[in-house]
């Protein structure tokens, strides 16, 4: 079994982390922003160091590419986001960047024998937030393979079209073209030259370190729904209207997400999540009464079915009366459960128990690059733990010999599937 | 009984209401823009026309006045603001300018005696719409005249550093220096110069019309206290972070809201009115658990002590767990029941009982520039109704001819204060 080096993996992480320092220990790093160039420059200076050839595509994907053994195999490809939320942490999404660094720079450290040329590579505009959506740069990438109704979703045109929510007046198409990394269509990602794509990446939620764990063998990324409860009520003056008279959409959303939660949690589903965690509220005065409020619901679960119990009690909603107020319920996106490769997956467990890190079998609520991919080629995620659980936030942490684990298993399991095929 | 020309007030409605017409029946008019700029003009323009003496202060108020047959008379003053709410109503502060103009042009065209000068004004920024606070120069006028606790609040340069909720780059001292109708401190409305105010202004609630009357006899102005409410919780990721551990201030917001409703409304007061209408969230994105929320919650009665009663109420919430999340409660602002001049109060009554206008007694829950006023010279007002109720919003409106009889009723009050004194 071969490892990954703690030392250098610390040296990146704390260089990384200095291209978007937020002040508070992490960092706010928008995709195509002057800190997400400063990232992709150390990945190309770190990667010509050890002799990699730089390839970067139209949407700025980067690809950095180490040679294998047979001229004719197609490359084996690691990767994911340098990309951050606003105030996020120092491990989503660049810890799948520099884990797939770290797996290049020991395998040619260590001279290790592979077929396949082996590929590092960062994915363009994940987190969405600066251009909505989230996953744009890997669901354009894979638009061609996937479900027909999602294509829409992730239409070529309809994507260079987004618009900056910084600046109204900014198209993520014309921020591109003037982005220093914009590249040649001809180096996408594709099957005919991409075998297979492993994603590491933190947990971002408490199970393995509840559970004691140091790495989560990841079997599938969870179905979700995204909906918008609207409440439509009256504006008026805050001091002279009786409160029998009142419609406050605030008092009835508020009164809704309570029923809400006592609803959703009736179907006692353990491992069910849902969260309001955006909201909109009109006028925002403290002297007038609100005439318009409206929250998101995210709701993730393997089984469809409970997605569709908890669909059920939203579309009750609007039957009910809330303070006087109507509500409205609207489906702003979903997904479907996505499961990985059962091969490669089985090289992970495989590769972690060789290893003899604790481990154990997980699924990932969070949406991944590598769930679009998984349309086009064989993919698969390795998970480490998150302290306390936190992620998109600043306090955001996994420890440094967890994030060389990580890369170790990785790397390994990488080259069961090198052996294994052709 | 001296009667106001219907017409001419339909006049004024139409044209005043062009200035900063937002396209929905309302407009958006900040104070010293352009429009309020506008309005300003037309005022001038048509007092001049009336042979008025125009007059600005240092604070951009500005005053027209004409003569009265006693030299030595302190003038009578009528008037409110022209500033408004965004997306506010065509009468909304504006009426009571529109009012003032109408009483004087009676005065003239009729040829009414009257031994004081008197005096139509407008208010600078009574909204504070862009410049917090609310009232701020009618605050600075009577700002020597106030109870010692309220000073500060109105310290001429803390209200000139006032910044601008549009540009904070911009200061209330700056804009206003720039601002056409700046003029002179020895302008400024004072007690040896002024002997009465007197406002016409919009109920802005529905009592006047649920009654079936024409006229509000307004006896004063309700007691007000604004408090933030804050929720501490923390963020995670939505997608992964189980719903028992989490500390959700959204949900915990909510809860405290729906436990609020029901004890304030045990407490049976009909007149109380308390109204959530501000609200702040972290970090507003719909994949991540928010961490912070906080209300803005104002409540306003005539009697202190229900006012304490709510209070009470208020500070049982951080004594108890809201979905693990700590709370606080803070306050904003308060200012205590304001009563009218007695002496006024009887005149405005005795002239709309002898006008043959149906009428009653009420308070305002709303907070106007009489109230600072009164601490420097006696005052009343005068309440017209609000179809539905609506104010602070476009649909707002009160018909031509109630706006006519809300400033008959002022002209003859006047007229009243006129003959009853020196």
């Amino acid at each position: 079994m071969y490892k990954c080096n703690v030392n250098r993996m610390e040296d990146k992480i704390k260089t990384f982390s200095q291209f978007g320092d937020a002040g508070h220990g992490g960092i706010t790093r928008y995709s195509l922003s002057k800190e997400a160039e400063m990232a992709r420059d150390e990945f190309v200076k770190r990667m010509k160091a050890i002799g990699a050839e730089i390839e970067t595509d139209d949407l700025a994907n980067i690809y950095a590419t180490i040679p294998g053994s047979d001229p004719n195999a197609k490359r084996i490809v690691m990767g994911s986001h340098c990309d951050s939320v606003k105030n996020g942490g120092n491990y989503d999404g660049i810890l799948g960047v520099m884990g797939a660094m770290e797996v290049l720079e020991t395998v040619v450290e260590q001279n290790i024998p592979h077929k396949h040329p082996l590929t590092a590579m960062i994915f363009t505009n994940e987190e969405g937030s600066e251009f909505p959506p989230c996953m744009m740069c890997s669901g354009i990438l894979a638009h061609d393979y996937m479900p027909e109704r999602f294509k829409d979703n992730f239409e070529y045109n309809k994507m260079m079209a987004s618009r900056s929510i910084l600046d109204p007046n900014v198209t993520f198409g014309e921020k591109l073209s003037q982005f220093k990394y914009k590249g040649d269509i001809k180096n996408r990602m594709s099957p005919d030259k991409y075998k297979a794509l492993f994603e590491l990446h933190i947990e971002q939620g408490p199970i393995l370190e509840d559970a004691g764990k140091d790495i989560g063998v990841v079997t599938c990324v969870l179905g979700q729904m995204i909906y918008r409860v609207k409440f439509y009520g009256f504006a008026a003056h805050c001091g002279t209207f009786p409160m029998k008279k009142r419609h406050d959409a605030f008092h009835a959303a508020a009164e809704a997400l309570c029923w809400l939660h006592e609803e959703i949690d009736k179907l006692g589903h353990e491992d069910l999540v849902y969260t309001t965690g955006e909201v909109v509220i009109h006028p925002c005065v403290n002297t007038v009464i609100p005439d318009y409020f409206d929250f998101s619901i995210d709701v993730r679960h393997e089984n469809p079915e409970v997605l569709d119990q908890v669909r059920e009690i939203l579309f009750q909603l609007p039957k009910k009366k809330w303070q006087q107020c109507d509500c409205e319920v609207v489906l702003g996106w979903n997904r479907d459960t996505v499961y990985w490769n059962k091969e490669l997956v089985g090289y992970v467990r495989e590769a972690v128990e060789e290893l003899g890190i604790s481990h154990m079998d997980i699924n990932s609520g969070a949406g991944h690059d590598a769930q679009y991919i998984s349309y086009m080629i064989p993919t698969t995620m390795i998970f480490v733990p998150s302290d306390k659980g936190l992620s998109h936030c600043e306090p955001e942490h996994t420890s440094v010999e967890q994030c060389t684990d990580g890369a170790s298993v990785m790397l390994n399991a990488v080259l069961k599937l090198d052996q294994a095929s052709e």
